[in-house]
């Protein structure tokens, strides 16, 4: 079966999103009130074939580690909806 | 009150994901089985603060048409939890 994974992979918490800084900025050049914090990440979505759920979320947890997040600045977050 | 709302932001789905391709191939240089689709967009967290979920929803997708998305391209979606 066929499922579609979400990843999210983001800055760590305790490190600056100077990304996150910019669009803040950009933000109240447009006058947009009431936004406290941006931080910035990345969203993934994989189409997996796999025999269940879980070995379909294993299968992208192991992509995230070996790939797509880096754990010194970045943490990811898997859900399958 | 202060609303966290997760913004994504995602190439179209008629477009092709470069990005998502290049992955693709990374996944299978790995020898990771199964994936069949990665296509890569922005997460951003937004902090807003305002009277209401509603308030914050609305900010957050003016946010996204005025700055965070480029519609030519790339479709967005909100959500509060």
């Amino acid at each position: 079966m066929t499922y579609t994974v979400q990843i999210k992979v983001m800055p760590l918490k305790e490190l600056l999103d100077p990304q996150g800084k910019a669009v803040m900025g950009g933000l109240e050049n447009l006058g947009l009130m009431g936004v406290e914090e941006v931080r910035i990440g990345k969203n993934i979505t994989l189409r997996i074939n796999a025999d269940s759920t879980e070995k379909a979320k294993q299968i992208a947890e192991e992509a995230s580690k070996r790939l797509l997040a880096n754990p010194v600045m970045e943490y990811f977050e898997v859900s399958i909806n």
